[in-house]
């Protein structure tokens, strides 16, 4: 279980990156938030905050540049990676990573598949 | 000196997040982009680029909540924040901490202040 905050120790423990990029409707590299409104950078926000929890942040990001595989979301400072995050997987990555240490295999993206999907064209 | 790219392990060898939250001018808590252009981080993605590194990611990135002391750049896996950081500090944090692990430690926001600097209000 993650313990509560030390005020002596005040980084991050978790720093949870969700992509909010948009892209055009029928882009082939998809879009990790089509609504535009952020709803899982807020759900996360929203639980996290519910919980209690201190020292993790649930942060806004730009494009982590695995599109095809989105919606996106990085775990660091573990650099772990998951795709297809769907707003009813929020409590199982706080409760299972986030909170026990205990990545969620089965949204997990593979080292060896990160980084491999299109070729990189730097466009964000 | 980070070594080039290994096919078979793609995972991002550093990930720099670099502030572009926008907050209206004279705004109590400062803004780390106030231009609204995203100099910073597409200045980190050029010099990244000019220099043929692999694996490292210049990400645009919501408010990172050091604001008081931004402009604001993290880099994972470390876990390492820079305050302050203008254009002209791009090459110093490249060459010394990206690609010779050493980090810049003029610009650095020591851990112990992190997360200090304001009340939490959860604002962004």
């Amino acid at each position: 279980m993650l313990e509560d905050a030390n005020p002596s120790m005040p980084k991050f423990r978790k720093h949870i990156f969700i992509c909010m990029n948009q892209r055009e409707a029928g882009h082939p590299r998809g879009c990790c938030d089509p609504s535009g409104q952020g709803e899982l950078q807020r759900l996360f926000k929203t639980k996290l905050a519910q919980r209690g929890v201190k020292l993790v942040r649930a942060n806004k990001s730009g494009c982590l540049d695995q599109c095809e595989l989105g919606p996106t979301v990085a775990v660091y400072p573990e650099g772990i990676f998951y795709g297809g995050v769907r707003p009813e997987d929020v409590d199982e990555i706080i409760e299972s990573h986030i909170l026990n240490g205990r990545p969620v295999e089965r949204l997990r993206i593979p080292d060896e598949i990160l980084n491999t999907t299109h070729e990189k064209k730097r466009d964000c």
